[in-house]
């Protein structure tokens, strides 16, 4: 039984426990105030092109999305998300439990544009309603999907000409950077966002995602936020070792674009048998639609999650590829699709 | 210039500041524990058939929604309400910011209904999402419908299967019990929800509305809840002494009839005018639909709030009458509305 | 049965009642958005010679120390109170609820000073505590004492010098204002704190607090953050037209003049029989010691709280008197204590 | 330099990252739904002789504090704490951001008892007040000191007859429970306690805490509520993983003995060159008093945090122990104790 079921299935890269076992008796200070952590935070700094960048590295990613958006807002103001949003559907109302409305829009392709953001403004007028003044974005999307730059410069645009901060859940923003359709940068999110993160869970890490806060008005006082929420971790140079590794060289990079690989070999025998995908495959989250049967026979041999109902009698699938999946499972894979055409011949 | 704009245009029935006038110089215990406010709610609990009821007299309609709402849930749960829904909309995250999510649902009649609800229970599975507890409704709604018995007998029956409070935000339940549609009746409430409110703010009282809490399971320590989010009134017998004199004899649903009255005049005239409703004019509330060329005009004379645009050139209203409408004022609408043919002739 | 139990027993001056019945049939627009309030808010400005302040007439007091305090903080700051500060104690946890922390200095005679203040500043000192952000003061305070006006401004300077506000609650302002031993005006309130309010509940109104902002910092926005905690009166207008009526010419320190004359006849009637006082007795609610055995005679003819146990035999109790106390009531109340004489003797 | 400063300076012990090696590339459920997490609960329900308990292992204190006391009350309702309490005084206002007061108690070793929690009970009488429920203890307590059997069992009943429910911060449970002075069990705290935790996170885990939840009423819809607060571990098996080898056979006693014998030697080198302690030296945590001189010297050294000032020229310090002590390190110190004896001699 192989799992594609997602992206954190497995432990670290061995890399990444090698180095927690090299310093592992090492003496250093608590609270994400040693020097490792100090490195690590220099290191994305670097990347992103961004010294004056804060950079606070967590532990998971519902974490580190409230404390963005409940750290940036006053108690009468909402935060917008595709109503695809992890923070609308799959935080368990942690944006709520904070204090904030979660205002929604529709987006099949589970991105935010200033035209599904607008009538939002304008049904908010006045205080008998909240005042909407954040925008939360994931890239890549729920559903796989990715930004074009020229569409997270347009949003950039449309958020400063609003008075909206702009927030980028970058969960797997390794799988967006590395996709044979991006054209975006580290540096461009830099830019064009008041903040975001890094994540390291999804992407070979045993855990970890580096928030990252550009726009000063973000940034006073976060650490008592951040214990606060209980998101300060005793042992914090965990973390920075961590990312010292994936940002020593090209780790971070060479993983995601790892998941990608196989993620295109699965998409090409999707297509080349056929089949077809609820939401464009871009990234290392594929949904393909099959039969009720077809997955019935699928699941004998492979974990996955459904997505969704595409009509009676088919479904849509979500598989996840990752910095571990193994080619051996994606030959598997496509033979299991070969033997489903044999079974239905 | 006359108002139509809402229903909380004047002060109160004089009969009621009467009462005030009377008992003034009386010395009273504070916090809503006087004679007047026991006497009130013994009113209450007869004119409901329901002596077990714990009755709270609270002043506004949001600080009821948010104590009723809030205080039966536990952080993970969730209310759902129509995307119409007053908490939804126009309380500024109230519920929100007691931590709590609003799920709705699309009802383009301001009603929910099991088939509404179910999708958002199948979506709602386990502990990454809310956990759907409550159901708020509105009668008569905030676009002037109102439920028949039917349907609000099959809406009790649906919350209890599934495990659901069932509460009904009753500002205008006045509205909705002395309108020609309706088949219900005060006791129905208390016999078919978890909770309901009668409102006196939009029925001739200065301010109050009266929290009926049924269910045994939402009565403990509510009290508390009232104190810590500021709504225990120091001279709680104000709103006592408001209540015993609605409910001494009829003048709670004399009231509530007028202002049914004064707008079956008004949706007559309208009819007759060839004039249509963007929404079913079921109570005091109307939305009836005109070129934004006649609103103009309209303006000139009366105040009122618009809906929300028809088309390029057409804009539904919401024109609200209330038990001080007077029949000069119909009056002069029905012959400002008989001067707009003349304008358009 | 006289009650001396509290300053809120009995309904409102007359002249307020009158002024309600007079504007009752008017059409005001609702939410504190009519011209009486404007009005009101006006000679609220000039009584404190301060046009630039922000004015806000709310229902209560919880409700308004909740909203004044919450909405000036960030999640991780909180409040510095005497131990006997009515948010500490008396408003079940309302601060806490809001999610702030109130930190606490004893102070034996309900005032605060730069030197119970240090201390806490001094345990604070970094991000695993909350961070101390404002002061709560009470004047009169809950124990019938008041600050003097060095008092009040040495307060103000160390606030200042440490990035404080400071934050007046004016429950019994009117109380304080009119008291022999005061040398305060209501403009030095204006000049010397971030924000107060001044109590029309405990001094003749039927209700209403009118807060007072001075510093901008904590104005943006306040009308949302009302209407989120439930506490925007639909009919806003009935707390206008009080303050109007209040302000109008001297009725708000009449009212609270007559309430201290009262207090000064009970406290020299004490004084000249011995008595002691458990706090310094400066304004309209006195601690007077008695024997228990004293206490259960004078609880046969009237109402008042007992304080708290001095000794095994002797226990303070409150009196308080208000604007609605007569002369009689005093009468019979220094007749009692003759009588305690002469049982005891 | 040597740090005393804590005991979570180093990684993990080599067991625990040998088994986190090991198990690297297995492919593992996500979110705690794993077959090590399991295995570990049920060696966690043998060790303390409870099957029927519910068991969530999650990543920190502050994290497990928060959720097992926000999770147990009401809005209303609030925890009594000793004011040396962790909750009262290094979680940055984690309980009063869900919304709680923390009530406390003076409590000179640290310690509640039944004497100390009595007038608490007796100040909140109504609902004015928040209404205290639960009782949170620390074991080993945040000086050092720990609770004998009777003592634990006393507090149990006073709160069963009181209607409170009584958890035990074990973030150091380890260290009590392997004290010279400690006659309690692991399996006491489930029988005399509705919830404790037992801490690996100083006790020689990387991170994790294992929450052990006994009364059935606290138990409901736990899993939503760890997702809600952000604490729900992706990859929830390297908790698991971790209590698993904590738990196989002795090591988490046998670290524990550990580093209390380090503190027993720390100890006896102390008592013996003249030196006393602010709090009773019991466990781990040692507080020897030093003249501020004696402080200099041993900083040039030795890390460790100052306690308090006990006159002007004296100051107590927090000397911690650990399962990665070394006896060369305590050797270290007592040479550096001997020459503050040459340096003042």
């Amino acid at each position: 039984m192989y799992s594609f079921a997602n992206d954190y299935s497995e432990g670290a890269h061995p890399r990444i426990l090698a180095a927690l076992m090299e310093t592992n008796l090492e003496q250093n200070a608590g609270y994400s105030l040693d020097a490792h952590t100090e490195h690590a935070i220099e290191q994305i700094r670097q990347e992103i092109r961004c010294p004056r960048a804060d950079v606070h590295i967590l532990v998971g990613g519902t974490q580190t999305n409230t404390l963005a958006i409940s750290s940036a807002l006053r108690p009468h103001q909402a935060v917008i998300a595709a109503a695809t949003g992890h923070i609308n559907v799959h935080e368990t109302g942690a944006i709520e439990a904070c204090g904030h409305k979660v205002l929604t829009a529709e987006a099949p392709d589970g991105k935010l544009t200033p035209d599904r953001i607008r009538p939002i403004l304008a049904r908010h007028t006045d205080e008998h309603m909240v005042q909407p003044k954040m925008v939360y974005i994931s890239n890549s999307t729920e559903i796989g999907t990715q930004y074009a730059k020229a569409e997270l410069e347009a949003l950039s645009q449309f958020c400063r000409r609003n008075g909206l901060y702009l927030f980028l859940d970058g969960a797997r923003i390794g799988a967006a950077l590395t996709s044979a359709s991006n054209d975006l940068t580290m540096a461009d999110f830099a830019a064009l966002t008041d903040a975001f993160y890094i994540g390291g869970t999804k992407n070979g890490a045993l855990f970890g995602e580096a928030l990252v806060i550009i726009n000063d008005a973000l940034k006073q006082d976060f650490r008592f936020l951040i214990k606060q929420h209980g998101a300060m971790l005793a042992k914090g140079w965990l973390l920075g070792i961590q990312f010292e590794e994936l940002f020593r060289d090209h780790l971070f990079y060479d993983l995601a674009a790892h998941a990608n690989e196989m993620a295109v070999r699965l998409r090409a025998a999707l297509i080349a048998r056929g089949y077809t995908f609820a939401y464009p495959p871009q990234t290392n989250q594929l949904f393909p639609v099959f039969s009720n049967d077809e997955i019935l026979l699928l699941e004998k041999n492979f974990l996955f999650h459904p997505d969704q109902a595409v009509d009676d009698s088919h479904t849509s699938i979500r598989l996840v590829t990752s910095w571990a999946t193994t080619d051996e499972s994606i030959d598997a894979f496509i033979r299991a699709l070969d033997e489903l055409k044999k079974a239905s011949a």
